[in-house]
């Protein structure tokens, strides 16, 4: 049976998420959350593009204890906002895991969400992708094998993103490089995202790049985090561990014969 | 007290490698073996550019026991030609420890090398860079964590290079690709040597990019090699063994922490 | 007053053209003719998710010279298929200039195209884009200027591309290199599309890499085609006309005085 | 007959420099003039490798008029530094014509260069590859082609180049960016040289990327600046003019039909 989905957020990435969500045939999106609702536009398929009638929307002030009786989901996906930490304790007491793609929270949704975390299982990750999160270990592998080399980010984005990625600066802090010396951004065009890590010996260089095509990524990251936890016990989990966890797994499984 | 170091070879890259081998202050070049010897230049050290004598050349056809019993070292790199496995079983019964970078043996030369591990420990690696290794085995971590991605290995190299090279084969006999239909080689001007891994996934890239800036990478690869194999037991070993383990237990060190 | 277009097709491709069309202030979007009509949908603007009613379908047996008379437009931009090219005596009877982007023409829809080319003017080209077309020009000087660079033609696009791409072997055509041996063609996940001529000499290299970051690019590019094309006499033009022609003003635009 | 040179210099560039004159068979190397002159090595071509005696050193205080009546040449080129500009009186009188590479001139050194290309043909660039020039004019004119696209200069060289490259600095300067903000230096390793602009539009990215494999690249470009410089009459050119002048030729022999 495919695991039930609640979603919260339907603006540009949520709505690209949802169609990620409802392709995925081991997950059901049960209904997703938003801020106002169009009486002529009440069912997210049709927001997508669907003839049929499923996914339907709901208000955010909606979202009862009640309605998750009525409508009851394993997991909720969070692409809206730090707002929606208000109702984590709702979701904990129903017994719903969540997964959340929030960039950035404040001290005290972040205490909302170590509270919540106590009675349900929560993965936070501002980057959701296993991309990204593979980078970020095989980069602090890499750095720990060759730890002469220079390291320099470099990341490239659309004209209008002003603040530097938030994932350069995570790759920065694991690395544990001083972002304003070694983070290089590159604003130009409508660049999705592309993150590059230089690793620089006398003799060598080796690069690390990742590129994003487009933001339906973030689904099919989340709808992978989301089965992830969706048997795990209570407690604040990040996409790091996950991809770390499968890292430690195939790093063992691999065997190096000389004879071959 | 540093690793005493025995060269055969003195090539184009074998120089090369003696440069860095005598720049390493943990390695003390005893001797460089090569074909013939020029009698107005008969030590290694002077080719190099040194003023001091150190390093003296050695003909192939004197690299008798006696003259390892006379100028004993622990371990030899080799940069020669196949053709000097016949010194190996020699080299085994003085105790030394061998590293060789042959691109290709024959199976009559592949014997030989067995032979001798029986008795010493022996490192055989056709490209014995860190960086080439660690790409192998983070690319081969990372197909087994993004099974569905499509895998492309790119390598581009000087004009007259005419075969596939090694390392883009060995690529991808790793990630079990077809060579003849994913690998793709690029053969401009003077380029030294560049292989690139690329995972395509329906919305993302990945990349890992390694590119030889000289020659001079293989010298201290092999002598990275040279202090790992110091202290092992007799037996076969390979480069992407040393690291892997490295690999292993790096990968062990790091913990993510969901809080941070 | 804006430039009326009609545009041929609502495809993949036409759709996201008719978007960029649409928000082109110098252009007006008079009608968009498609195969066959969905009563429920018989505007444009509404599939493409605007509310108001404007840039009505028409199907493509209705495209008659009554309904070009009533529904008079200055271009039509095709991006259609082969078999709009029965429909070219019409328009160019009917005094209307014409934009095409179609792949491959048979040589009897390519004698349609010359025809037609002697009452009106007609511009054709595979790939409409500025970019790829500066890229070709741009290649051609460097190759004029650096004759003994080795090149190679690097294109990579989603895995589900089977052939060779047409703006590759367009660039192999002008470079005059055998595009068997000298176009690596690399397929994986959803590549939009990159392509790259690289130029190897034994000292240095040149890359020249476009990347498309989605299919709205060929709707800028068939604007800007539309505009120029818009005072011209009759006659065939291509892309790299308008191209080569920008580019030998402004090449002469340039001055280089040595004292700065 | 081949053209006959004189080399200012014989540093880490130089040296190299000297080797490729050597190897052009349209020049002949006729001394090499450095600041001080080893009694035990007093010709060029032994430190180069060669067993033959040619191209003997000539010390900087003994480059008179007198040594340049018994030792004619039609050429300098100059790699030495800023102070041999002292010179160019003198050689501009014995009718001499100068290239000189050097990065950087003091006002003082700017006037005597001035003053001597009054009586003779002197070309003076910082960076004196066809490539970086190629680059340069190219840039210009897809900037003049595409004006809304972004522009970022991504510039790459060894740790321990501590200034922004001299060439990614141009490039700015005639892109008219703020290089404070659109000059991006990355510094890891050994990296010779990369230089690389980036066009980005909303919907496409175009890069022209320059990569140095080694110094000996200035050697080859300082070749053809020399044989370009032969015939020409008093003044000061650049490496950008003679570039641009190649590339006005060969714009105006592309030809684009539209019929192919």
């Amino acid at each position: 049976m495919a695991i039930r989905v609640g979603l919260l957020g339907f603006g540009r990435t949520g709505s690209v998420v949802a169609k990620e969500l409802v392709s995925d045939s081991e997950l059901s999106l049960q209904w997703v959350c938003r801020k106002t609702i169009n009486p002529a536009l009440t069912y997210a398929s049709h927001a997508l593009g669907f003839d049929g009638k499923f996914s339907p929307f709901v208000a955010f002030d909606k979202l009862t204890p009640e309605f998750i009786k009525k409508n009851p989901v394993d997991i909720v996906i969070d692409f809206s906002s730090g707002k929606a930490t208000a109702l984590y304790n709702t979701l904990a007491d129903a017994g719903v895991r969540i997964v959340t793609a929030i960039s950035k929270y404040t001290p005290e949704e972040e205490a909302l969400i170590k509270k919540a975390s106590l009675k349900t299982a929560i993965l936070s990750s501002p980057n959701i992708t296993l991309g990204i999160n593979w980078m970020m270990i095989a980069s602090k592998v890499l750095q720990k094998i060759i730890p002469l080399a220079d390291i320099e980010v470099i990341e490239e984005h659309f004209r209008d993103k002003k603040e530097t990625s938030g994932t350069a600066l995570r790759l920065a802090d694991h690395l544990d490089i001083d972002p304003k010396l070694h983070v290089n951004s590159i604003r130009v065009g409508g660049v999705v995202g592309k993150h590059e890590v230089v690793f620089g010996l006398p003799n060598q260089t080796i690069r690390i790049v990742h590129e994003s095509i487009s933001r339906s990524a973030f689904g099919s990251g989340a709808a992978f985090a989301g089965k992830w936890l969706f048997k795990k016990p209570s407690g604040l989990y990040s996409m790091e561990q996950v991809v770390h966890e499968k890292f430690m797994k195939k790093v063992k499984e691999l065997e190096f014969d000389p004879s071959t």
